[in-house]
């Protein structure tokens, strides 16, 4: 009982004037150095700290979801911050636009959550969104927001390859060298290839992803759109755990964080 | 007989080394100053006939079928200009979109047309889309690309009032004052406002519009939108033939030439 008062009191002291955001975030990539600080340039997460700083006077360290790399963008990245002072979500979301009013980064919502919550270690599965524009043109209106493919690609013979990276596997070949994932063993909940007219979507799905992970599987499966791999190809590249093995990586363009599920 | 074959051998010797071809460009208009040549930066159609120019060595000028304003965008602008050098198509597509490469616009399609064809004048429909991102957070993904309008506006009531506006009116209402058009006397073949989620799409097509038009409506239907107007209002302001009874010119960041039909 002793022990139960401690704990109670303690938690209360420390959450007494300490209130945790949930925010939902949306940004256009191309400008930005990625998701985390950098020296050579300006992060997302860093441009979000810097507004929070502005409107509240807090210096706070964001903590993001998924760490997108630059020109990788996000139409549902999820962050979490803690403010001493306790502020209504609708200032948060409203204040902190209008101090990223210069960067192509939106706050879309804001809640405030219990101080449990954990943006990247709570995430339950994060979906990624990865765009290819098939057509022989070049971009125009979609420059940085798309791969553009001049080759014609089948695409679904690029979604049968994916069937077989579904499921729980050591994902070594898809891996880029320096991830500092502890192990190469993930869980591939859905990796689907739709076209629809030019725009060729690939949607990919898991608890979390090594780094470069849905990159590295759109450059293997672009090989098997133009014809120059099997679906078999990329099963036997996913078995040689050997990131020799796979294709190249497709650029950042057309990659989209679109949710995180809690 | 003789005023017959002195016409095919006048025509002859006019076409015997000029090849017409017909374009179909898209672009990004945010960076230039218009379709047009202007003395304040760079326009489309400047871009592209200088493309033309490194290709081809020849100086020619390229007649569009829309006139679209600095920050317009097009998906389907076509235009036409004559080459003494007769070249094939594909050539003429992937040597201008080389050199175009450092712009945002891109060549979809070239085709030789007969001498006769003028991409303004043989046009018979010419169709806008107007795009309004609807919600509260400021855009990023979209910036320039869609309207931002934060304050809920309701779409259907928005259609309702287009269709007033459908048919041959006097448009003077709807005119920018600077327009050069002959008459403000046009026939509205379509109007319409659907919403998917947060993104509201205004349709147009006429054989041709007047200065602004689209923009007018679009910032005439959002007091509809949000309320302030009704219907009705939007009738009563077409039959005033006054520029000033009308709502505010919406941006240019929402709006795209999407098809010019002969």
């Amino acid at each position: 009982m002793l022990a139960f008062i401690a704990r109670l009191s303690a938690a209360r002291s420390l959450n007494k004037t300490m209130v945790r955001y949930k925010i939902l975030i949306e940004y256009d990539g191309t400008n930005f150095v990625g998701w985390q600080r950098q020296n050579n340039g300006l992060g997302i997460q860093q441009a979000i700290e810097e507004a929070i700083r502005q409107f509240s006077g807090e210096t706070v360290t964001l903590f993001g979801a998924g760490r997108t790399d630059s020109g990788v963008h996000a139409l549902g990245q999820v962050a979490h911050f803690d403010l001493e002072r306790d502020t209504d979500a609708d200032t948060v979301i409203n204040a902190l636009n209008f101090h990223l009013k210069p960067r192509a980064v939106s706050i879309l919502e804001a809640s405030p959550v219990d101080n449990s919550f954990d943006a990247r270690l709570s995430a339950k599965q994060r979906a990624y969104l990865y765009r290819i524009t098939n057509r022989r043109a070049p971009l125009s209106l979609d420059r940085g927001h798309s791969w553009w493919v001049p080759i014609g690609l089948d695409a679904e013979r690029m979604h049968e390859a994916a069937k077989g990276l579904i499921g729980k596997h050591d994902f070594t070949t898809f891996r880029a060298t320096h991830c500092q994932a502890n192990s190469p063993l993930k869980t591939l909940d859905e990796l689907t290839v739709t076209r629809s007219g030019e725009v060729i979507e690939i949607i990919a799905r898991a608890r979390s992803f090594l780094h470069n992970q849905v990159r590295n599987f759109v450059g293997t499966l672009k090989l098997v759109g133009e014809g120059k791999w099997t679906p078999g190809d990329v099963k036997t590249a996913l078995e040689k755990k050997d990131r020799a093995a796979a294709g190249p990586t497709a650029p950042p363009d057309g990659l989209y964080l679109v949710e995180v599920v809690y």
